[in-house]
């Protein structure tokens, strides 16, 4: 994707404009922030991290991605030291001097540098707070949002169960999506979603999975992030008329509704026009999926939805 | 562990030799080795390591651990651009210029930066070597390896399976790992081991397990690392006329067992004296296991299993 006018306030912010970090209180080009090569955040994926959407110039549903972060970090007995205050004020001062309008901002805690040489004992580590934006990520391509995308259904690899590594905690433990994304590439396929050992439907990189069945949208319950997009959608779901059910859904059941659609904060909603070989809607994207998309839409300019960023800070 | 004289070779390398890296030609110190915030082997644990111990200014069965490595690449479609003789270059001039006689000495190849902005296909990311060293760590502290170490079993979580994640590539997926230290660190426990879904043993963060039973030795099939230091031992084994048998242990076998250890290339053999509340030996070490560790030693200074480092690079 490339860097479109409308993505920028101004000029003056040119050279964090294509990204930048904060890192220890200073500001710089995404190009100059790094992380120790023996940093538990690297070496044992001993991280987490959320990523909350700019869109038009202000966060979206913010407090919602400041709350989970922090329930990731007490989760994993993680603690930088910063309140939810202090990261919200980092958010702001970071993407105001992008200028980005429309970004990807990434806040994250790591476990650290071990301080004790020799120690493999996580509380040794100096855990540490950083965050960083990009100009806005599709993660499906936005003409593919528009006229539908095909997903791969991985056959060599299932989602990592949650007995061996809680999805609600957001991570970094993407091995399993990635030997997908490699299936789903040589299968043509434009991305990947990963069944659990029993042949229910998880998630895929970066989104949550919902069936549409008469008028009913159905998203599993299990072995998932709880998406912000995916809450949201079940709340606008409700506001439309449509039931919503949170439960198992099993790969058969899928093949079996109406419509598929994904879920993320790189996007919002994206219609899904082919599963494997079936074929959905006649190939394009389905009725209730657009009304939920096009409402998702409206809901990012709703000002109970928005923090705006003062890009005059 | 704190450095002792007789790690490095003299002092010339004084500045280096509380660890280095060699990362695009250079050699600097540890603490100015990083990789970008935005790295896949970061954000994705999209990355593959090995780690080879130098014991008394030797390599020990470097081949092993080089060809491990590349087969680890290999299977996860990563291609740095070298060849395993540079990486053995790279190896030898890190260790030379930290003047470390004992050291444990980190490969590790990164998808890396999406080249392509806002892409999310692995393909389109710039892969990277680099490698780093520390001196020597012991996974299991010295004057525990001698008197025997204490192991507790997770019960909150169980080891990633191979169905999602690959062990036998060696990764930096240890969320699993890391659940589990909280867990013995509360129960009083030195390091933990995880079962798979079945309750059979897998593997501990950084060590392979071994259940020593009427001259026997039984270690898991499926779920672990191939470990190098786990194949010494079954050859010492071998060796010193004990059978080997190489098959899923169940923990209730384990317990039933006359001794446990445990192998590391970051010390070689340990015994474990205790396994949640079960004693094994009257809480010293067995027989058996300090047979096998003596040998392991004396391997370590034999010739043919060694690839002598020259400080005077």
């Amino acid at each position: 994707m490339t860097q479109s006018n409308e993505d920028v306030a101004d000029s003056r912010h040119s050279d964090l404009a294509s990204g930048a970090a904060w890192m220890r209180g200073e500001i710089m080009p995404i190009t100059q922030a790094s992380i120790p090569v023996n940093d538990w955040g690297l070496i044992h994926s001993d991280i987490t991290y959320d990523v909350v959407p700019v869109w038009e110039g202000a966060f979206f549903r913010l407090k919602h991605y400041l709350s989970r972060f922090f329930r990731s970090m007490n989760t994993l007995h993680l603690d930088p030291g910063v309140t939810e205050s202090d990261v919200e004020s980092v958010l702001h001062e970071l993407v105001s001097a992008t200028g980005l309008r429309r970004a990807y901002v990434a806040m994250v805690t790591s476990r650290g540098v071990n301080m004790v040489p020799g120690s493999r004992d996580p509380r040794d580590c100096r855990n540490h707070f950083f965050a960083w934006c990009v100009p806005y990520i599709h993660v499906i391509r936005p003409d593919l949002a528009r006229s539908g995308a095909s997903i791969h259904v991985a056959r060599t690899v299932t989602r990592i169960p949650e007995a061996s590594v809680d999805p609600r905690v957001k991570n970094y433990h993407w091995g399993d999506f990635t030997k997908g994304l490699f299936e789903a590439k040589d299968a043509g396929a434009e991305t990947v979603m990963l069944l659990d050992s029993d042949g229910n439907v998880t998630e895929g990189p970066g989104f949550n999975v919902f069936a549409v069945k008469d008028n009913r949208l159905i998203t599993p319950d299990a072995g998932v992030l709880e998406g912000i997009s995916r809450q949201t959608v079940l709340e606008i779901g409700r506001e439309l008329g449509l039931t919503t059910d949170i439960r198992s859904l099993p790969l058969e059941e899928l093949f079996q509704s109406d419509e598929v659609l994904i879920t993320t904060s790189g996007g919002g909603v994206a219609p899904i026009t082919k599963v494997d070989d079936r074929v959905f809607s006649n190939g394009a994207p389905g009725e209730v999926t657009m009304s939920i998309q096009k409402r998702y839409f409206e809901w990012a300019t709703m000002p109970e939805h928005r923090i705006e960023i003062d890009y005059d800070l």
